[in-house]
């Protein structure tokens, strides 16, 4: 009723936040007409130098010579913390990541009386801070060499496994090398394929404490119903402190221990960033797949991803039936089903998007086009000319046998048939020399492969899996027969006929006799011998025994194979490097869990035309969101905050709200999780936590117009410390710059 | 891949779109700073000239008063086809208006070897235009009177029913009077509840053609999914043509017919426009409640929507499993189920966005500015001091019955039991002298009766039916006894104790002997006398006879109801009135079928927090929503043309593409579908056809920032025509305007 003097209706936007969104679109679109280009790209740090006329012209303001120092500031106070990334925020080591990649250590220091995970943890001193969940490490880099000299060296006329053992020996050699020196952990890290080598050193900080967390109803707002999604309103983000012995280096928790001091660390920004800011993201992602081929791309599109989507929903399926919601056996399986249902949307995007993407023509186009810059020279005509036909004869091999990895990938699910296995392997490989083990069966493997074991009694249930482990079976007999293992087929009974019966049968005993699900019983084989393995009576120990073999044939032809492609894949990426080269562009590799750096500027999209992704979402947008059940059940102090529009220190006149998150262009992937989100300064501005559902296929093809990375806001950050939790401790220890 | 060279991706948007977006936003904000007031009103033409000077700052060219006169340019243009709006758009009669408008008639014209709604329809020449679906009609209105001292004089001393039954006697009179003139409609219609009374006469055309529609893929591309959607693509428009005897007046249907010529018709803009430009609708807006108590909201919201929702949903059920997909049952009951999910959909969007609102303490505020306003002058006291009591005490009378009315209500999806109680009420009311008859049993109104009894063959299986019944029963059975009917009691034997088998073998025995499903036994009915009917062992003409008098009393007491609220919501409306009359604000009356004018600005807005609906939708978006499969299965060539960018006269480069659906501030509701939707020069420059979810709420509640209706673009149904329809013939004969 216009008529009346009406009141405000909560979806009420001033006028000030309207002109501030249609502004937005307005400066994103007169940077794009000034030619900023494409933000692809996730950048070794020595790359950055060639990259510095478009860093600085986007918005860098510190030298970006700086920024490929890595013992240098800010480089040097970006940390990994093994599968996330972090970084230090003050000068006694307070480290930020995403609260999803604290997770682990919030829920193990939970108890029911103390559900630091649904209410939130605040350290008030050093004293009240608590060990982070066993395993939990901080890695600082310290150096990245450049070891493909050392590598190769050598081992140029090795072929198939020959060569790729000699490249595994090599790497042992230097990381054992490297590890001499107590407190380091290092790795050997390949790049564009195994063209060129990295052995990166990173210091091991094994006291790690969890110092702050918010409220889960915060750190996981939306929880998996808004993964992958935008409108975003998650406040993820959590504290954690790194610890060292009175000399400074790493030790194992002990009271003593004193607060890590970084050489440096990350000023944090209350002001925040606005509409096409420059952002610039250093953290440690973790694969990509940007120069696959045409063939692999069809491949893995058409056959790969819908096929493994469907044996995922089919797992999760079993795994809600045999555990319904409210079972002991459910609580067991949450985490598993997280991630089968993570993957499966990540893969149901995937598929989408491929479908409506011009991708494969694309690659098609890219390949003819780099075909011809070979086939115009004589000299590349005989270095390149049979790469790109010697790689897809390769991958055509690789994928004879895609159905049967695929399903017994699957059946890996089950438990105490992989646990067997990975035990005996284990028997196996101590026979050797340490140096000539297979990676993950070494000494300094151990700890993690103990952790492994121990944890299976949180998460295993036998009624469930072996459903699981059943239906995978038969999956397994209705491949044709020179498909499967005469193994698998011989000990399941599986032949001409199937019989469904008999096998279900069978495996009720299995199940029944079985005590690898004792966690005494599963950690005494880990000193047992081969022959002790052999004489076993538990079914799951007679399984790894009777399928060892023809695994380990397997195993033998996957590295035969990988061994040629560790040579051709190099070539192929030469070729493309030294098209690009002659074209004055610089190529990354694709990602591999190492330290890169990706730039680019806060900026909306495009989900579906008539839609406009705005770039940053607001506390309004919370209250609008909430249904007061999980996982929109924010605090109710939070939003009696909202409502009085207490929006303190943070508040942003353009959006006329405190924001939230935010959307980038940076070109980030898994693993990237708890990246430091850096201004043109190199001031903290926020955290990476996601990428929108449209850029999951980014992984494969980054799109200008729908790779978008999302954010959490430091003003939010700010915002949730100082007037929800009154973290004033933290705020304190922290740099906090205007 | 940045570095390489790249194709174009589908989802490409090029820099001239991108910035486009961006500006779009930003033009809304300037004209918003500018203080542009709310959009909110439906307004009876001759009070626009009242509104002349904000009229002409928004954007209308036109001299308002001309909007105010309705024999004159272009309001004689807008015409009514009974539930939708059309207009002329040629000298010679061509009709346009929406596809779902149409809908009836190019069903009723397709067979299995020309389907008409799958292909589309386009008549070459006049010959091969195709007769409309019976009692298809267009309404040219050509005056609207106030007959508010008319209908009053003489009933001043009239209360309850009395008065109900005077106002109708006088409007009866009027209407008899003014349709004595052959070819005519009249009637008169209630503003503000009774305050005012205007007399409206329409010549009523009855010879109408349909000239041509699009595919179904266009015209309803999207379908159930994409209703009361945004973003949108639908190419909502069909054409008609008005055909008059030689004479020049109304006739039957006729070879000799010719097309009727109207005083004028709308120009038809291949310019289109652009964000932020002025629109104007016109048409024939069904029902709102803006000007409802604050207790009438909470009921309505709190009880009745809920409950209705609940039925509706209930019944859907039934009939979904009652007559299964492919069944023919199912087609029977198609239309059905679209309208009970159609408001289904449309009740779940009040309550959703009822509860986001401030609605209920925004009418409390307003009521209390009101009595307020009251309070302070006693001459106000004395005229309006106890009007809001006195309505809230009649409306809380009505509400003692809601449940009951409610049921029966949905009761009355039972066909043979809401069909013999017609037939019932027709035989009693026959008695009367026509003009004494209850409006609907008056012999104008025996074509529609007829014809309403004929349509139920084809939406009528007793099996589904019966279910429906059993189960509305059961609803009727479970309300307190003082809330129930002695007559259907005692019918159904419902008492104390309820037998459910007992039910269920009664209506068993009753569908199976019953008869009103035979078409000839249904017909003949209409010619009997009450006595024949008392004396029939028909169970449903039984049933129709042992609740007649009971419907009849409960029938009375309503009109006694309201015809006190007849006396007492004008009073409200005039207090109203007169207090915005003191702020200088006209006030315009709920919407009640009459013509009105609302104007507005096209506008995208945000339905939730990070969004931002652009107010365009594009041709690509129709390729990025198209799966193959109905409703998004666009017409193959209509995706080629898109793939191929073949734009040709429509394209506008701000968007880089032609236009399909666009975004307005207009406030219209169901009735308003097909208006004219008219820029500044009242040139049609789209059709409206529907609102967003959010603004569903609207009916009861003009919200600025989410009220949206969308409308189809006259660049796209002229790109269509043109391009994949080649209706040349169509396109000559409209005046095209640049």
């Amino acid at each position: 009723m216009g008529n009346w003097a009406r009141q405000c209706a909560r979806h009420h936007h001033n006028k000030q936040w309207n002109n501030t969104m249609k502004k937005w679109l307005l400066t994103a679109a007169i940077a794009a007409a000034f030619g900023a280009q494409a933000d692809e790209g996730m950048w070794q740090p020595h790359q950055l130098p060639a990259l510095a006329k478009t860093l600085k012209a986007k918005g860098l303001e510190i030298d970006p010579e700086s920024i490929s120092k890595l013992t240098e500031f800010p480089m040097n106070a970006v940390i990994s913390l093994g599968g996330c990334t972090a970084s230090f925020v003050s000068p006694k080591g307070l480290v930020v990541t995403n609260h999803h990649c604290a997770y682990g250590s919030i829920q193990y220091n939970s108890t029911a009386e103390k559900n630091l995970l649904a209410d939130g943890f605040l350290a008030k001193s050093f004293d009240e801070e608590l060990p982070a969940a066993p395993g939990s490490r901080v890695y600082v880099t310290e150096s990245v060499t450049n070891v493909t000299a050392q590598i190769n060296e050598g081992l140029e006329s090795l072929k198939g496994d020959d060569f790729y053992k000699g490249v595994e020996a090599k790497e042992k050699a230097l990381v054992a090398e490297c590890e001499k020196e107590d407190g380091y952990r290092c790795n050997v890290y390949s790049f564009h394929g195994g063209l060129e080598y990295y052995l990166i050193k990173q210091m091991e900080i094994r006291d790690v404490r969890l110092v702050h967390n918010p409220a889960g109803s915060v750190g996981k707002y939306g929880g998996d119903i808004d993964n992958w999604m935008w409108p975003r309103h998650t406040g993820d983000y959590s504290f954690y402190r790194a610890y060292v012995g009175k000399d400074g280096k790493p030790a194992d928790f002990s009271k003593d221990n004193v607060p890590y001091e970084p050489k440096s660390f990350l000023k944090v920004s209350a002001k925040g960033l606005k509409d096409g800011d420059f952002v610039m993201v250093t953290g440690y992602p973790g694969r990509t797949n940007r120069y696959r081929t045409a063939s692999e791309v069809e491949n893995q599109f058409t056959w790969n991803y819908p096929a493994s989507r469907e044996l995922r929903e089919q797992i999760i399926d079993i795994i809600k039936t045999s555990a319904p919601e409210g079972s002991d056996a459910r609580i067991k399986y949450e985490s598993t089903l997280a991630s089968l249902a993570n993957y499966a949307k990540n893969f149901a995007s995937m598929i989408e998007f491929y479908g409506k993407s011009t991708m494969l023509e694309d690659r098609k186009a890219r390949e003819a086009e780099l075909a011809n810059w070979i086939k115009a020279d004589a000299q590349r005509q005989a270095k390149y000319g049979q790469t790109l036909a010697d790689l897809e004869r390769l991958v055509a091999e690789g994928n004879k046998t895609q159905e049967l990895d695929l399903i017994l990938g699957y059946m890996s699910y089950s438990t105490p048939m992989s646990t067997a296995a990975r035990l005996y392997r284990l028997a196996h490989e101590k026979q050797l020399p340490d140096m000539e083990r297979e990676p993950g069966f070494q000494d300094r493997d151990m700890t993690r492969f103990t952790a492994g074991l121990e944890r299976i009694d949180r998460r295993y249930d036998a009624s469930v899996d072996k459903v699981v482990l059943f239906e995978m079976l038969k999956h397994y007999a209705a491949l044709p027969a020179d498909k499967r293992r005469a193994d698998l087929d011989a000990f399941f009974g599986i032949g001409k006929k199937f019989d469904e019966k008999k096998l279900k049968k069978q495996l009720d005993k299995m199940y029944d006799k079985t005590e690898i699900g004792n966690k005494d019983v599963r950690m005494a084989w880990m000193d047992k011998s081969v022959a002790d393995f052999k004489a076993s009576k538990d079914p799951f120990i007679q399984l790894a025994v009777a399928t060892y073999d023809i695994s380990m044939a397997r195993e033998k032809a996957q590295k035969e194979l990988a061994g040629e492609l560790m040579k051709v894949r190099p070539a192929y990426m030469e070729a493309i490097i030294a098209y690009n080269n002659e074209l004055g562009k610089p190529v990354y590799a694709d990602a591999n869990s190492s330290l890169r750096v990706t730039y680019g500027n806060v900026k909306g999209y495009s989900p579906k035309d008539g839609l406009y992704a705005v770039p940053f979402t607001r506390l309004e947008g919370i209250t609008q969101k909430d249904t007061g059940v999980d996982p929109f059940d924010a605090p109710k102090k939070q939003l009696e905050l909202i409502e009085a529009k207490q929006y303190g220190d943070f508040y942003v006149k353009d959006i006329d709200s405190v924001p939230v998150n935010f959307l980038s262009t940076v070109d980030t992937t898994g693993g990237n999780s708890g990246s430091p989100t850096l201004n043109g300064r190199a001031e903290l501005v926020g955290l990476l936590f996601d990428g929108v559902y449209e850029s999951i296929i980014g992984d494969w093809n980054y799109d200008d117009n729908i790779n978008r990375s999302i954010h959490v806001d430091s003003r939010y950050m700010l915002w949730v410390m100082k007037y929800l939790d009154k973290a004033d401790n933290l705020l304190a220890e922290m740099e906090i710059v205007e």
